[in-house]
């Protein structure tokens, strides 16, 4: 089937130059800020620990942690290992916490199309009840939207007329 | 404070090796093929529209929409502008549309901590009713998790053991 139609899409009329998605991505969405991530939210919060978990180079890995703390993702907790001078950790700050249900959706949407054979090496679990967690999508009205056809973008507040 | 504990975490006892999050992240986490996905969900579907809108280089974006084709994420429909030749534009297949719930994690957590004043450039609504759309966790028994600490990852049925 051949498309005959020429309407112009709505979009092409907005800016994309201050979309926050592509500024969420600009602060944590290169490779190694995301491994430095995962890391963290698995609880690996020590430098030697993550530098030997995830074969990230010591040196990415610092500027990538610096990174993440100047950006508000990590905070720095010193730590005192018995007979050693004090160190530090990093734990996720609540900006960076607020990243669960990126990952979360991350992580479905990897299960169901990138996974082994025997599934996803990792999935998201409720800490009440063990229960495995999903991110699912629901409106203002209540609304919840099983069917991703059923959402549609549009321009926010900040949206900006070209 | 000076935390003085040692313990060990268990996520180190774990491969990262065929983590899914990252898996899913080498097929779209960079940064043109985002721009590309963008567009295709903001409606803009053909070559001419995407390069002007997006001001990705021509062979860069002719490259990812190569690359997200061979992926399964866009699929390619051909239309004909009077008097021209057949040219194609670029839908979303089920799997690239499986990409909302992810975008809008994300624009959600830009709104809240990358937007300008003014507020998102960008948000998802419902198609129906026109409310704008959330991504929540919920677990399978049913639980919505309002506050992110009540999430925890663990190993998945492919887990591997180090």
């Amino acid at each position: 089937m051949t498309v005959t139609t020429t309407t112009t899409p709505s979009a092409l009329a907005w800016s994309t130059d201050n979309c926050q998605v592509a500024r969420a991505l600009d602060v944590f969405g290169d490779r190694s800020s995301l491994v430095v991530i995962r890391e963290v939210f698995n609880g690996v919060r020590r430098f030697d620990d993550m530098q030997r978990h995830s074969g990230v180079n010591r040196q990415v890995l610092s500027n990538r942690l610096a990174h993440l703390v100047d950006e508000g993702i990590l905070r720095k907790v010193p730590y005192q290992p018995e007979g050693s001078r004090v160190r530090h950790e990093y734990r996720l700050t609540q900006k960076g916490l607020d990243l669960y249900p990126v990952l979360t959706a991350l992580a479905e949407w990897g299960a169901r199309y990138v996974a082994d054979p025997e599934g996803p090496a990792v999935e998201m679990a409720h800490r009440d009840c063990g229960a495995e967690v999903h991110a699912v999508l629901v409106c203002d009205e209540g609304h919840r939207l099983d069917d991703v056809r059923d959402v549609v973008p549009r321009p926010g507040p900040g949206g900006r007329r070209l």
